[in-house]
């Protein structure tokens, strides 16, 4: 089968080499030259969020689907009227794309989301201080996202068309991913718990099973279904989430796509998320999602002050780690908080496992050549 | 680092897969066009066997290995001789590429191989039957080896260079992969138990580990230690074994790359044979072999009668099953007997797994469309 990927990243990457188990034809579109999919892939160079280029990147092909949610989607569209299978259905990743759609969308469906108000400009702003402002569009790995805590902060209150949001009393983040085929299948991971870097608003470790009460559990469940009744597409979805000081589960946002917080599941689970992205591609059965005793995940991101030829000290020191799992994206230039790959870890219980993180954490440094 | 991988095939192809997990450039060499790794590396369509096509190949690469041992070893030598890495040594290479001299080898070491004659022709034959022939060259997946049981079948003997074999009464075929580092740092895989196809002469189910006393894991691991230390070799090696029916084991075969009876380390073990070859390669520490239960493996070979391109018929029911994992070597064309694939498969006891791999077998066929 001919598969076409808008973006050209690690997530695109650890698809297809996950992919290679099977026989299709890979093909990946990405401005970056160098993309980490460009060598494994019929790779073409070129902007995923060009109509032109989308559409006739996808032209041919028997399912287009993306590792980035920022693409052209109405070429997108153009391409499901030619007939050609597009995961997921462009009307949700048009949704997700927007900050705005993605609040109302979760209003009109009943699913929980923390307060908000939409503005087109800051002289629309009326909404109790502290509050989050998000960008409707451009925010990705942290970007476009700020914390405004008091009236000196308003000050920072970027010009745009924005989502401000209460600001939620966090007692965990949490992430649950979906998977949903064509047939109606629907399987979901274990909930990971994210710990995240204060300083570079990007994950940090990841913990999964995560440790929530049975009716932590239940929310998130009725949540998780919530989402995949209303996205009313075949996909895989990271459905992110906040646990409140209360008990009270959040979505914070969704990704309409491979996720970070489910790296772990590539040795951690029965079958990875890439793999049931894959099967969700194919619309196949999906894959047992159940996980080995705990596994958890660190990015492995680009330290301050460093740019260019990526190295990795202390990586063999890693490699001589049980169950311990290195995997990098092939980038072949650092620069600081870029996520240059990541380690998966297995253990026998979640104190073990939190204490190798944190060890290997201390033992590993993407610095430059 | 530039590796570059003689032979293009499904060994090659997981090699490279797994390889993805790190940041490297992947060279193959090999005489089919269209093969499994052709389109996931640095690709020269070229003959392995050629002086010249090996030597230029090789040149400006880091390191320089194998995936098939028919190979032209003269330009292994002369790649080493101006500095660039070859593992395995080329020396054991031709050893192993030739029946005679393996055999020799193995008398030379001490290591417990069963009793041999050497013909050139066979006007030379003086050995008591039943017997078996193998090529002294040319032979490679259960060809150019066949049994002579009694007078009759002395009309079929090949007139070839060749190494005639006490027929050992086999209790069992096992096999076991070791792995070393140019730090001469040793790891050793758990015995893998290996179920054949009398018809096609090719592997048909591993079983990992492999149902064996004490007594014979002592016989193997000190079989192991002789050949690895005999072989002064950084590399990874199967060691295919007979256990015969009074208890002693006999060395059959060694391969010096990756092997079939390997497959299951994917996903039966804390790291695979091809991240163990990825960290040979390399000179890293090596991985961890621990098995997590039981694993098996079902190699998924053409049906007879069936050429072209190829179909694999019950491949979603199979998807169904639960610790089951299938990879396609991304073959177009399927023939008799090729070797298309294999399925991997989990289990908790010795029993689950055989019961799991007999009913795959019989949900699965890889047949010409």
């Amino acid at each position: 089968m001919k598969i076409g990927i808008l973006g050209g990243g690690q997530l695109g990457r650890m698809l297809i080499q996950n992919g290679l188990k099977y026989d299709d034809q890979w093909f990946t579109l990405d401005p970056a030259e160098d993309a980490p999919c460009s060598k494994i892939s019929d790779f073409t160079h070129g902007s995923f969020d060009d109509y032109e280029t989308v559409f006739n990147f996808g032209k041919g092909k028997d399912v287009v689907s993306i590792e980035i949610e920022h693409v052209n989607v109405d070429a997108l569209f153009e391409l499901q009227e030619c007939g050609i299978k597009v995961i997921p259905n462009p009307e949700i990743i048009k949704t997700i794309q927007q900050k705005i759609l993605q609040k109302e969308f979760y209003k009109k469906h009943g699913i929980p989301s923390p307060e908000f108000q939409i503005i087109e400009n800051k002289s629309e702003v009326s909404f109790p201080l502290p509050f989050v402002q998000k960008m409707n569009t451009g925010g990705y790995d942290g970007k476009g996202v700020q914390v405004i805590r008091d009236e000196k902060d308003l000050e920072k209150l970027w010009n745009v068309p924005s989502v401000l949001e209460n600001l939620v009393d966090i007692d965990k983040e949490l992430s649950v991913i979906v998977a949903k085929n064509e047939n109606g299948e629907t399987k979901t991971f274990p909930v990971t718990e994210m710990v995240a870097d204060p300083k570079l608003n990007l994950l940090d470790f990841n913990i999964c099973p995560a440790e929530i009460s049975e009716d932590v559990q239940r929310q998130i469940e009725e949540i998780s279904q919530q989402f995949i009744d209303a996205a009313a597409s075949a996909g895989l979805f990271a459905i992110e989430l906040f646990l409140d000081k209360n008990g009270k589960v959040w979505l914070n946002e969704t990704a309409p796509r491979l996720h970070n917080s489910g790296h772990q599941t590539q040795e951690g689970n029965a079958n990875s998320q890439f793999e049931q992205m894959y099967r969700v591609l194919k619309n196949l059965p999906l894959g047992d999602t159940e996980n080995f005793g705990f596994s958890g995940m660190l990015n492995l991101v680009g330290e301050e002050n460093h740019h260019g030829k990526a190295k990795y000290d202390g990586l063999e020191e890693v490699l001589k780690l049980p169950k311990t799992y290195v995997h990098l994206y092939g980038k072949t230039e650092t620069k600081p908080g870029r996520k240059m790959g990541h380690i998966n870890v297995l253990a026998d219980s979640r104190e073990e496992l939190l204490e190798k993180l944190i060890e290997i954490k201390s033992m590993i440094k993407v610095v430059s050549q």
